[in-house]
């Protein structure tokens, strides 16, 4: 089984391939297991050093578009005899926003380049595409539905979300076309995030755990009550492993599917924090609000209905708390704070 | 005002500019009336005369993307100046079925080019969309929606229809962002269509009509209870003007609005032909089945809400057999068998 992970050198996607190795077999849409015999990293940056002294990783590090340019033997990215792809790469929402051509080049542009690479095997491999809640946003002086279901029109408010959304149709139309088998998965905001801050709008849900955790202030710029669709890392690349393990029959159309998501709000999460680190802790949290951040983030819904993905037996996170003490647990060198038993 | 149409050597562009012109005014978004000054007809044909000879026509011929490169002075296709653009060019259903590529750069590509014209004259012109029914498709194995609302989620059959709906997020996002002003249409099947057959899938649905009342055979491709939504050319230049001139409030989302749609089925417009001319029409009906048209035109919905556009004033066609009327009215040099009364 040779894997493609664009973004590979991203957090999720080191996160995915350490998972893919781990695991060691993948059994692709509900064939028989095979053995993982080859990891491509696609990324601008070099993945971990513990992944590039694993046999089975290549890196292929450069820019996403060039790297899917079409060459004699095929593209960079997308090596002869690939069999399955993760899509992660993207320029983030608050980049995207700001900088429209940056996501058009990033985001769309990049994806119909991958899916031509792929269509161009001719074997049709299989690609998971990592779509995103942020298709979802209630446009000004409107509402959305009191639960976002999978067969809710999304309303993106977000050149990020619109993005996506047109990600979507494209693996879709070439899933139809038989060019490549489809998977259309909608990540949530995953969090806890380990590292550093990025340009995505969501950013703050992450570093207002993540940096007070190291006795660094953290800001919370959006009010407390504001309802947020969380997943924790774990949980986000078991949906993942699961779009691409499923037969397509059990998996169903090719529209998307929106991965379940704890509910929960800033304010909860915060309390959270405090029960995990006490006052120290929460004491380094700014609650001054940013018009651009919440501009965004607030258009984003709360409650994810997942109503295909538990058909799977795919099931939300159980509370932010426990979120917070996994993060922890697999990051005791970010840990600054004495914690509460 | 200065307007541009592409697809303005087409059947629907034509008429459209011979309304636009003998309206002599338009209120642009609810603006005060302002008098067309200038209608530019892009087209890789020319225009019929009878608009040539209009000294407020302006035909610029070639290839849409070619016409859509910028160059010093910007683009030939979307000149400096322009108020208004009715975007209806595009490669047809049937075409795009067998010509993917021809359909990502007919429609995908050239929409694209034609929004990024448009924001590089930096005044904000308003993008009419046609876009269309084909969005909604049902996919195999899952039934649509009994009845088609304005917020159902498409899920498109055809890369004719996911094309489109990729148009529909480009101008809205481009309108979000305040590039352009956008208003995303979408159209019904249009019967009956003057004129030749073209690569539609849904091409027959006015080659029914207008052969046989030419004397001429014509394919019933389709069983005769397959459900359509139709509109007359008339009420479907009535949407587009409407939504250019309706202000944004009265407009509301930047997701597409349905036009309305007359209810039927392939069965009731072959009735209606011989109510109005006859056993000598409806004998020239060849009722073979083609299963390329049937698995296009058999997954389009047949009942359309249209609330948005009803909440406009906007209106269906009130049956078939006055659609076949008003068509023998307007073409009266391509009907050759005797009517009746």
């Amino acid at each position: 089984m040779n894997i493609v992970i664009t973004g590979g050198a991203g957090f999720l996607g080191v996160r995915l391939a350490r998972t893919l190795l781990a695991q060691g077999q993948l059994s692709l849409a509900g064939d028989s297991p095979r053995a993982v015999a080859r990891i491509t990293l696609v990324d601008r940056a070099q993945p971990p050093a513990d992944l590039l002294n694993d046999p089975r990783i290549a890196a292929v590090v450069g820019d996403l578009n060039d790297l899917l340019q079409p060459g004699p033997t095929g593209t960079a990215a997308i090596p002869p005899g690939t069999h399955l792809v993760f899509h992660l790469a993207a320029a983030v929402s608050g980049e995207c926003e700001a900088d429209f051509d940056l996501g058009m080049r990033s985001n769309l542009d990049a994806t119909r380049a991958l899916l031509e690479a792929c269509r161009a095997l001719k074997t049709r491999p299989t690609v998971v595409f990592a779509s995103s809640l942020a298709v979802f946003g209630k446009p000004p002086g409107q509402s959305l539905p009191e639960v976002i279901e999978d067969t809710t029109l999304p309303t993106p408010q977000s050149s990020y979300g619109i993005q996506k959304f047109i990600g979507e149709q494209l693996v879709a139309d070439y899933a139809r076309k038989g060019f490549v088998r489809g998977r259309n998965v909608r990540l949530m905001t995953v969090s806890v995030r380990p590292g550093r801050p990025n340009g995505a709008a969501s950013s703050f849900l992450s570093g207002m755990i993540r940096e007070p955790l190291t006795g660094v202030r953290a800001a919370c710029p959006v009010p407390a009550d504001i309802a947020v669709a969380l997943s924790s890392p774990g949980r986000t690349i078991e949906g993942m492993i699961c779009a691409a393990q499923t037969p397509d029959a059990a998996w169903g159309p090719l529209t998307a599917m929106n991965l379940p998501a704890l509910r929960t709000t800033v304010g909860e999460m915060a309390a959270a924090l405090g029960r995990v680190a006490g006052t120290a802790a929460t004491d380094l949290l700014d609650w001054s609000s940013d018009p651009a951040v919440l501009s965004v983030v607030s258009t984003w819904p709360g409650n994810i209905a997942a109503t295909r993905a538990r058909a799977l037996g795919l099931l939300p996170d159980s509370d932010f708390e426990t979120i917070i003490r996994d993060y922890i647990r697999e990051n005791p060198d970010a840990i600054r704070l004495p914690l509460q038993p």
